[in-house]
């Protein structure tokens, strides 16, 4: 092949290569996430708007150099928390033709309440990263960084959209994770939903079990629930908010439990230390193409003009 | 009072004060825990022997100052794995009076092996550190810095024993939590043992789930999952060995699952985040005023002749 990644062609560039000029981000919420994501896009060099209802939030992301405005267009990325992803344009304007995206940790829910005003602009997104802290003292521009970002490709979602909010997910580090709504709902039940639950179980039941236990807590338990530290709000509204899916996900768990305790070892022993080899691809601009390297585990990490790079998983 | 810790009195000595000439001890077993132990009293300039079936682990704990011998006397710490708990004196000489203590994860089943064997001279511990690395290669002088270190106080246990084995402890920068073996079995299935099952029964679910939902773990699930890294075989003597206990606390588990989930992540947030105070004590070398400072949540700090100073948690 001659194109700009074949064999012999000149070295990469270090970034991706938009197809068009990029369009402005408008980021709607400037806590830990959007905070962080603004920042990483001013610090690319890259405009960036930004809006909180919160003073002290617009002047953090203010002194990072986003511009605060009640005007957004280009890709508009919905940074709040899931109760109020509905109303969070309320009282401010957005181009018509703006492609907006959101950061909710549960895509159904979002798709019905933003995708239903919105319509065939609006694409599902879910950077997998943040940490229990929250709000804007706790940006991080590197937050992104290597982090994989699930992207929805539902039947009528218009696939050079799609690829303008993946080209923001690729500029800040991420990885984008091709999905439709529900495949990511039920995969972030078992490996998000449900350890917050169990978190939360643990730490309850530890505390029954009384303060000798507390005071004998060390790495395993504070590993197993720290991010039951996590706003305890929005905990619930993500468990809440894909119950369905957490539900299935947290009987799997209980039938692994039930187990003879040997196996259930061997086997959890094996998936957490499975070696994690990857295998370059190359993926087609074609919606039934992408989902099938998510569903293959693997992840955009370029786009190019007629395809995208990435990688699947290769067990070596 | 006009003892040394009291009110205007000369500046405490940084270190323990032991009361009779530090004893020398002999550590069977150079992995992680009995490397480390090893290192650390090596470190401060303590008189330390050693042993290991593993040639390597010798090279590497006689590389940091440890007198390599197959003859033991003092205070003689059984660093091994559970299931060869019961035959890790064999082929060693241990003079007759030594004061014998291990670092075994369960109390129980090492009381009715070892303490068969050694019979009041025997005093169980169990250092609450360590990761999920084993061996000699992640020995860690500092590993017990900070971190709580459980000994037994049965019935039987001489006293002038468990202050022994309490001030090698304290000489490496552990707290000493006084407890029964009954009482450390069932704390530490709550805030040990059942997050190993746990954190295996959440990895082997979320791999039924798919490679889509392995590919997009994240901070929780990593968390959630990390110490089923550890060796299964360790994992397994360890739950296996606190059979009983660990079933009533995965039982506990259970009944927080089936509780409504907002009340569920709130309890479990609020015990993850609560504020942890301490209110310094002392307390007399008495067995039951001992172990009432264990079930209070609290720890030994540092021994002086008539008392052992320590703290308590105090919620403030």
């Amino acid at each position: 092949m001659a194109d700009a990644a074949g064999p012999g062609a000149a070295p990469a560039p270090r970034f991706p290569v938009p197809t068009t000029p990029a369009p402005p981000v408008g980021v709607v919420g400037l806590g830990q996430l959007g905070g962080s994501l603004a920042a990483a896009l001013a610090a690319a060099g890259r405009p960036v708007q930004g809006w909180d209802v919160d003073p002290a939030a617009r002047d953090a992301a203010a002194a990072r150099g986003v511009q605060i405005s009640r005007e957004l267009s280009g890709v508009v990325v919905l940074a709040v928390p899931l109760p109020v992803m509905g109303t969070a344009l309320d009282g401010l304007t957005v181009a018509p033709d703006a492609t907006v995206t959101d950061l909710g940790s549960v895509k159904g829910p979002v798709l019905e309440t933003v995708g239903a005003g919105v319509g065939s602009r609006f694409v599902g997104g879910h950077p997998m990263c943040g940490t229990e802290r929250s709000g804007h003292a706790a940006v991080d521009p590197g937050l992104f960084s290597g982090a994989r970002w699930a992207l929805c490709l539902e039947p009528d979602t218009e696939l050079p959209r799609w690829l303008r909010v993946a080209e923001v997910a690729l500029a800040v580090g991420a990885e984008v994770v091709p999905v439709t709504a529900a495949e990511h709902d039920d995969a972030v039940a078992a490996i998000s939903h449900v350890p917050h639950l169990l978190a939360a179980a643990l730490a309850a039941a530890a505390d029954r079990a009384g303060p000798l236990a507390l005071a004998l807590a060390a790495g395993s338990f504070r590993d197993g629930t720290r991010v039951i530290g996590s706003d305890p709000g929005f905990v619930r509204a993500m468990v809440e908010g894909n119950a369905g899916a957490t539900t299935a996900a947290l009987a799997r768990v209980q039938e692994e439990l039930a187990r003879p305790w040997a196996e259930l070892v061997a086997d959890g022993h094996a998936v957490a230390t499975r070696p994690q080899g990857r295998r370059a691809v190359r993926v087609p601009l074609d919606r039934a193409a992408l989902l099938s390297l998510g569903r293959a585990g693997g992840a955009v990490t370029r786009r190019l003009a007629a395809f995208v790079e990435g990688y699947v998983p290769d067990p070596a």
